[in-house]
Order: structure tokens, then sequence, then C-alpha cells
């Protein structure tokens, strides 16, 4: 079969590979019908993922059809339809029993990072029971495709461990696929407002499009002062940071108003400077969070009753054989406006 | 009367001064029966604490009896024993609304800082009806004065922000008063392990006394170690940060198990380093809070019911005369092992 | 000033009453610019409220402008344009600090009720500062007559109660103005599915209109295979009760999945059969409120952000000159068609 | 094998019986070292479970070693010594994603209801991986016995959803084995005051031997009287219903205060009058519950860590052997003051 491999740093390569098989009771084979890119690959393209090594098929997103499940597997037989979550979850370790799949003691985020993934014609699923999710009847699989990682990561880790509410006062300060996916995913609770901050404008344009109710563009070094301002000189009850660098998580320690919450969402190779020293009396929260995608049903419900069109992060489509063309027009989005890319395999 | 006043850095006597008078219809004067000195009155005779003017009378706990009321107070009338909380709420407010005390627009934390404070014969307490709580016949008024603001503190930024919980594990930096305070505060919710880490062995053997499950002495530079040895490597579900610089906080993120909460009390006066590049994937919260004594009224009946007996915190008593040598005795600690000084008024 | 008033049973007036005085320092005297009539003022009428003595105002809900003020006042000031809580509330009992406004110790629902209301052209409001709310400068007032009972009861006892989360299911029971106001701001979480009950066509035609998923007219008796079969036999996570029969409530014990809720909005006049021996093992949960407004704050900013129109509530207007005219048209909905009146002092 | 077989209403035998098989890769068999009786158990002996059809080995809780494992099991091997939960969760379906195991769509409480149970040599338990837990190394077995039914029941439907505090008050209405259990589990959350009522004055006095704060004899008709008398009127802020009638439930109704929440527990055979006349503006909650046993690895915690001694509930221990002897003498434990029988198998 053909699969996207990574070969060590800045190098990459569409392979042949040798069809996955079943190597646990509980595993599934699954054939891809469509897939998409991750910023995450991009970091593992550069080199900056030790966890992933040459060698390895990337990808751990994507929508397919079973091939093949172990003699384990209870809830899939081959012809099923299905979305494949980013994390595999054993469904029995303390992590998986509160839903913190993340954390799943033997399985987590190991698609397309420790073992292989989903830019390919077919991948091995672990766990299938727990990590698989059914697309019902008429479903439309290429919205579904942002339900395996970008959807819940934004709302997971930016809207509910913000607490965003009705009435209340958001700021996301990212406007790239996972801060979109925020501001998309924020609406379920009606906040009074959503505050998109970024450098380009581009961006903080399609923003407004997907529902921010102001834009701030972060050049001019002043977004502390016009989100101040615009807040009545209060902050903003919920920050969501969703880029990954300290300057941006620092603007986020300015602008939460007492009593309100920062919810990371970037990955962050370095560590922040937490000023205490203005904070340890202002009762906030911090929040950390890798998704869990515990939220995938929930999800689906909403995209079925047309609560959310997650289509709308979708800018371009490749075949599996022009995948190259595809990594190169998601790794050049400023220019290319791309948010999220399918890959039709 | 007699008023014990923050001279500027360094300086401090005990001076008569002109009694206190009503100066808002909800005022009350209450007559000081019981005070004591708290961590944040050594900060203001250094100097450390800007908003406190030279001049101030100290103080921001005690119990008395109510001496005089403005025409718009309903709860109390003269006569009435009272505990005064460190923190004065307007109850109207948007802060006070949600028992966000701390943040009260017109109060929060001013006893002792932006206006006179209680350690003097006579203390005007603004917003009484909602700033003072009536005491029960027969109770205990010395251990009542632990409910100023050190049992509140230890429970609501510590073991309510830090979610202890039954058969959780909970480590504690910082034995001090205020780490002692949440040691007391955190067995309301039975959890299995609580482990309690300081530099100081006399300390260290006070918090087994107090209930303490484990003990650290975190001088060897190996606390890390040693926390995760006792937990199987898997950190602690809450670390209570007790102490207010950089390393103790620090040691917490170290320690904290994925899922898990730090939970800030420390009053920091530099920033310190988040780890974000290795707690962005933990699922963790980082939680501040500036004590909105909200909780008063439940401790009162957890001390009526005796599931905590505040007087254990008390190690010394001195006169108003006498307040000179309780600062001296609470100020050596290391020397006296002074933890609360009862000052009589 | 002109004034509608309770005459004991059946009867009713509006008459020439004295103007209201100050009587406690904490009260203000309210110009009503517009009020409304609530259900509850027809239960009244009828003689089911033996709080309320002949010879009361009636009415508790309305948006003014401040006459006067007592002393110990300090929010408002006479010119301010104010919206008046349904519910007085003092702001300082064990009830107001945990904003359970309703059951407030010197106050709670007693406008209109054990003192005089607003169907008139002033009203002495208890408690001005915690029982009025600021309206904003430019704010469409009609709407916010919304605000001072029947959003806040659809939201509150409804709504937040009934645990209305993204993409669950929701059924709403009595298509009256109440079930609609929970219709209306249940759609501030995003749920999947709101099915409105009742046996009215033109309610249930109305409901779709507001935001409702799917409409059951219960006439045939067969709402609950109807509801089972919409469900895929699994029921509803929230069932609403806003009627306040038994029947009603009975129904809504039949269609709650396990691990639902059954919020109760409406006002019963007697006991109802709970179903023990089916629902004991169900995980369910039944919750009874009477409306705390403490969440009048938050839906002035939806109004404001324009997550919701209140207006749509709103079908019939007259001058307070007429007010019986309004009684009639409001106590013969199923004719008029009526849901909010506004009624212009 | 020898096991206890239920054989119609009324008959019951201990037989000679087949040893169980794997049927399912998901089981296991299990070795019983010891297993106990509910009150369920006599339930089915009377006929009252149409779900028990004649020919069942009754029992749900226990101790054992694992004998055999399915292909699919991989949580546990022979020799391990697990505890049994009463309920089988299959660890996949929406209801065990939630953890409300109770309600696992192929699981539940099955065992010693709809498949052979716990009282005999040997056990099939369905889904071993999730519905067996290990017992840690020098563990007292006898009381981990408890938390196979009896105290995660207590502490689940009781506790957790009676959302006890610090501070609070709990009445719990029943002082059998359940509502001691509730009782012993309640301390965990340190309320003020835990007030037990039954009819009986030995289980009341075992009552106060367990931590209750007061105890009432309601045999005089005037419990509600003398629970409102001693919450100076205010009432409890947690009932706790433990019979499964319908004048117990009545009861917790009556002295439920503003705000407060009725947990019901028992099992109920028909309906009880639900006063929502008196009931509907007081903002309570009423819960009921299925145990799920989610809670017994934290109950593991809280037994090794000897915050709670469940060996108090045992009373009476026999071989297998005389099982019949253990049923008459849990049967009539008027009589016998049984509360907790261990059987050794």
């Amino acid at each position: 079969m053909k699969a996207f491999v990574y070969r060590g740093p800045g190098k990459k390569a569409l392979e042949e590979h040798a069809k996955p098989e079943i190597t646990a009771p509980t595993d599934a084979i699954v054939k891809i019908i469509k897939t998409t890119i991750c910023g995450t690959d991009l970091h593992i393209l550069k080199g900056d993922v030790p966890t992933c090594q040459p060698g390895r098929i990337l990808g751990h997103e994507g929508v397919g059809i079973v091939d093949k499940v172990g003699p384990a597997v209870t809830a899939f037989k081959p012809g099923d339809r299905v979305l494949i979550s980013c994390v595999s979850a054993c469904g029995k370790c303390v992590y998986c029993r509160k839903q913190m799949y993340s954390h799943c003691t033997t399985g987590g985020w190991i698609l397309g990072n420790t073992i292989d993934g989903t830019q390919a014609e077919f991948v091995r699923t672990p766990y299938a029971d727990t990590s698989l999710y059914p697309i019902p009847e008429g479903a439309d699989e290429e919205a579904l495709v942002m339900l395996s990682d970008i959807l819940p990561t934004g709302f997971e880790c930016g809207v509910l461990n913000g607490k965003v509410q009705p009435g209340s006062v958001t700021a996301i300060v990212g406007s790239g696929p996972v801060g979109l996916a925020a501001l998309l995913t924020a609406q379920f609770f009606s906040p009074a407002e959503i505050i998109m901050i970024d450098l380009d404008d581009n961006r903080l344009e399609m923003a407004k499009r997907f529902g921010a109710t102001a834009t701030v563009n972060s050049a001019d070094g002043k977004a502390v002062e016009t989100v101040m301002k615009m807040t009545g000189n209060r902050g903003v009850d919920t920050a969501i940071e969703a880029v990954g660098i300290p300057a941006t998580f620092e603007l986020c320690e300015k602008i939460v108003a007492p009593g309100g919450t920062i919810a990371n969402i970037g990955v962050h190779g370095q560590q922040v400077a937490l000023h205490l020293e203005c904070l340890w009396d202002r009762n906030i929260s911090i929040t950390t969070r890798l998704v869990d995608t515990a939220t995938i049903p929930m999800l689906f419900k909403t995209v079925a009753s047309r609560k959310i069109d997650p289509r709308r992060l979708i800018t371009h489509r490749f075949k599996l054989d022009n995948i190259l063309d595809a990594y190169d027009a998601f790794g050049n989005a400023a220019k290319t406006k791309a948010l999220k890319v399918i890959i039709e395999a």
C-alpha cells in the first residue's frame, strides 16, 4: 500500500509499504477513506518530536472502513464506517476510567507517533472498541475528519477547560486552525463576546466570518490595552492560548479577569514566565490538557443537528498520491490560506 | 485607646490613638477582645506592601464586642459578640454576589492595610452586616480568632481550590501556620495521604502531630524523587504551595500527577518559571486565590461539631500592652516555634 | 396614582391609590415605565395564593425610573433607569449569600404578594441595591421587562437545573410563556434536540418558530411512545415540566433517560405520584426551584449581545388605563394567542 | 461444586452444581474465598425480583482468586486475588464510558440475578477487566467484601448524590446495613451533624457507635417535629432514604431544608406521594441511583489509609456449608442483630 513516511528531520516520502496486520485481539485494520494533516505532523518532520522515529507512517486523524477486526473486538465488524480518534484508549486503566484517554497507560497519542498512522491506505488501530466511533448512515464523512482531533482539541482543551459560559467574555489568542476550532465550539455556550487575537489580518478576517465578535491584531504590541479597553478594564473571563509560545501565554496572563481562566491549548517547547507576583491574589485558574477526545460522541450530535459545520475548516483537498503537495499547502498556510487539508486515500 | 502602628519600614510602635468613629451608615465599631498577627503584618513592617502607608494601625483578624453600629446595620447591635473577617465585603458588587469577597470593588483586604485595623482596643469595620459573623453563645472565642483569616485561607485557597477528595493524595509544600491550616482543613475530605514538605524538622514534627501521613525534609534537594517514590511514580493529586517563592512552586510543578491540581496559597514577590514544555499535555490545573472568607460560616459549624480544633495553631499568648513582644515571638518562629500568637486587648 | 388592585377572589379593579413612601433606609421608590402580567397574577385573582390578601396592588415585573431612594441605598439615585427583579433580596442572609434570593429570610417573592407591586404608577422596592438592576444606555426596555421573571424562571428552574448541554436531548412539557422562555434560553447551550410537548397546536407552531426541533401534541395520549420513538427508545436527557399538574409531571417521569434530569418549573397545587418503583434505579435527578433571578446580569449580557431576543415573547401592548383589557387578553390566551402583554404606565 | 440456589418463591437449597466455564473471551472464573448476603437476595427468595428465575445461583458480592481467564482478559491472570463488583461493566458502552456501570447495556446487575452468582465455590464473572479489582498484598479480604456492594451503595447513592459537605447537616432514614454504610462513608466529608432515624432502638444504638451525632426513634410519629427542632426549624441539607417505603420517603420530603437534597437508596416496590404543592418552590433535588461501584478504587484507598473500617459492618461468620444458617441469621436481623454476614467458601 501507499504510505507517507517520516524519514528523519526534514525528510519525508510517499512510499510503498506493507499493509498492516492485526497484532492484538483488540486491534482493527481500517481502510482509510479520508485523512488530514495536523500541525503536529509538521513538528515531527522538523525533528521536534523525539518519540517519533524515522520510518514512521504519520497521521492520527481520519475516517475509514473497517477491513479486519481482532477476535476481542465486539463493537465493529468489517464494512463498518468509522471515525478514528487521534487518541487510542484501552478503556480499562485508571485514566481511561475517568475519560482521560490522553493518558491511557498503554495508549494515548500513539498513532502516527510511536506506531504507524493514518496517512496511508490502511492503518492498524489498537483498542478498536474504545478508539473508533461508528459513522451514522448519511453523515458527511469529510466533515467528520475534523472530529478526530482538531474540534475536540479546541473544545476540550480550550472551551470546556476555559469554562465558557452564556454571557461571558472569551479571548482566543491565535487564529490558526486550532484557535478557529475553539472559536466554533465556544459558540455552543453563547458567550457574549469572543475576541480573536492574532498577528495576521487574513486569519482575523476569517475569524470574523467564523463568529468572532471582535478581532485584535497584536502586531502593534498594544493587545493588552485594547482588550482591557474593550472589557471596561475588567479583562476576559476566559483566555484561550492557541499558539504555544511564551509571548502569547503571557498575553493571556495580562488580560484574564479576576476569577477567570486561562486555558492552554498550545504545544509549548519552552518554559514561560508565570507572573505570580501579579496573579497570586487574582483567583484565577490555568489549565493544560492533551485532548482526550472524550467529547467525540457529543460532537457527532452537534454536527448531526447542525449546531456546527466543521467543513468550514476545510480549505484544500488532495489525493493521497499528491500528499507531498498537501504538506506544501498546509506548511505554507500564510501564503495558501490553508486551514485543514483533506487527503483522499 | 492603645493601638499598634506601622511607622515606616522597620519601625513600629504601640501608641495612644483616637478611638474610631462611624463614618458610613454600614459601619460598626467593634471593641477588640482578641486579635493575632499574620505573616502579612511582617511583610508590611518590612515595607513590602506599598498599599499600607506609615501611620496605619495594623491587624485584620480578631473577635470582639460590637460597640456601635451605623444606621444601616441590621444584623448586629451593640453588645453582640462577633468574629471579624479579614476581608470587608459590600455584599452588592459583582464579585460579592458570587462570594468572591476578596475582590469586592470597594472592600476586600483593606483592614490593617488601607484603613486602620484590629491590633487596637477598637476598630471600625466597614460593611458590618456582611463582614462580621455572630459568635454563638458558649463558643471558644480564642479558637475562633483562627477563622478570621488563616483557616479560611488554608481551606479555600489550598483545600477547596486543590480539590482534595476522599482517598486522594495531597502534598503541602510549607509547614508554617498557613500550610498547617491547610493540613488541618484538608482532613475534612479524608484524603488517603497528606505529605508535608518543609526544610525544618521541627515544623515537620508538628505536621505529623497535626495529621500528616508522611513528611519530607526537602533540604537534601531530593524532594521530587522522594515524593515520586512515595506515590508509585505517579505524583500527587493535589499540590498546595504555602510558601511563596519560585523554588517551592516549581517543586509543585514537578510532583503533580496527570489530571492533578496545584493550588497556590503563597504570596509571591516575583515571577516563577512555568514549565509548559513539560506540563502542556499533563491535564493539570493551577489556581490562585486571595482568601474570600466565604467559608467562615461553614468553618464555624465544623468547630462547633469538633471536626477541627483551631486552638492547635495557637502557641503563644500576650496582652495588647506587650504586643511588641508578641511580634518578636512571631517574627522569630524558627527559634520560638511560634505558630499563631493570641493578643488580648 | 393609578394602581391595579386585587379585591378578593374573582374581584379586581383599577383604582386611585396613595403613592408609596420610603419605609426602610434600603428602599427605593420606582416610577413604573412598563410592566406585565404573570400567570401567578391570575392565580391570585382566583384566590389560589393565600399569602396575597385583598387590597393588594399586584405585579412583580417591570422597568422604571428611580424616583427616591432611602439613605442606605448606594447603588442607585433618582433618575436611574432600572429593571425590577420579581424577587427582593436582602443580600445578607444565609440564602442571599449563596444567591438563593428566592428564599431570602426577609424578602423573596413579596412584590405584588405580601407588599404592593408594580402594576401601578409607582412601586416601593425593598433592598433596592440588591433587587434592582441598572439598565444600560440604549437598551430596549420593553425587551428587558422579560428579565424580571419569565426568562430567569425558564432559564434557572428549567435550563440550568435541567443541565441542558451541547448535543443533549431536551423535552419541554408545556408550550406556554414559561415553557417558551425555557425553550429560548435552552438554546444558549446548543442541545441537539428540543422536543416541545403541548395540547395546543397553535402553541406548538409557535414553539417551532422559537427553535423547537420537534413538537408533540399530547392530546392523543401517546406522547410517551412518540418521544421514546424519537429518541431511539432511550428517553430525554432533560425533561422540563412547565405546566404544574400531575399528568405533565408524570409524563416527565416516563420519558426521562437513565442518568437524566426532570427540572420542575410548574406551580403545583397538589401532590403527584412519584413512581419510585420504576425510577429508584434509574440514576435520575428531580429538581424544584423558585426563581432566584440570580442570572439577570448574565441575561442582560445575552440580550445585549443578541444571543436571545426576549421581545419574541411579547404579543400585546396596553396602557395602564386599560389594564383590565390586558388581563382579559392574557387570561384568554387560547383565543387571543397572548404570550406576554406589555402594560405601559 | 457447592452452590446456593434459588428454587422459586420461598424455596432455596445448597446444591451440587457444575463448575462454571469461560463462555466469552472477556470472562474470568473466580474461586470464591468469601462472600456475603444482600437484602436483595432476600427479596429474590420472596419472589419479588422477576428477572431472577428459579435455578439461579444467588450472590453478587465477594472476594476470590482468579482461576481461569478468557483470551481477551489482560488485567488479571490465574492466581490473582480479586474483589468482585456487584455490577458487571463492559467498559465500552455509552453508560460505561461515563462510569454509569449500573446501566451497562450488556451488563449492570446481572450476577446472582440473570446469571449465576457468587454464593458458590466458583463464579463466572463477565467483563473481568472492568468488573474485578485487584486486592493489594496484605489487605484484609474480609473487610473488602463490603466493597462489592454495600459501601459503594451507601457512598454513591447516599453520600455523593446527597452532596454531603463539611459542616452540613445530614439525616439518614433507616439504620440497617445500607443506612449504616451511608453513615460510615458520610464521615469522609465531615458533616457537622448526622441524624439517624429508625424504629429500632438497637439499631440506633449501633448508629451512635458508628458516628451518628443524634438519633431519632420515629415510632412516636414525631420524627418531623424532632428533626425540625434539632435544626432550628431549618431542616437538613441532605436526607438519605435507606428503607424503600412511602412513609420514609415522605419523611425525607418533610425534613429537607430549602436548597437541600433527598438522596434515595431504598429499593421501592410502589409509588410514593411527591408533595410538589409544598416542594415546587423549595429549590431541592431528589436523586435516585443504582450503585455503579465506580468508587471501588477510591474506597480501597480509604480502607488502606484507615479512614474507614468496613469490618464494623460484619457481625456473623459462616462456612458455605452452613449458608442456610447464614440466611436465617441475616433474615432475622431484628433478633440476631445481624448486619452483614460473611460466608467462607
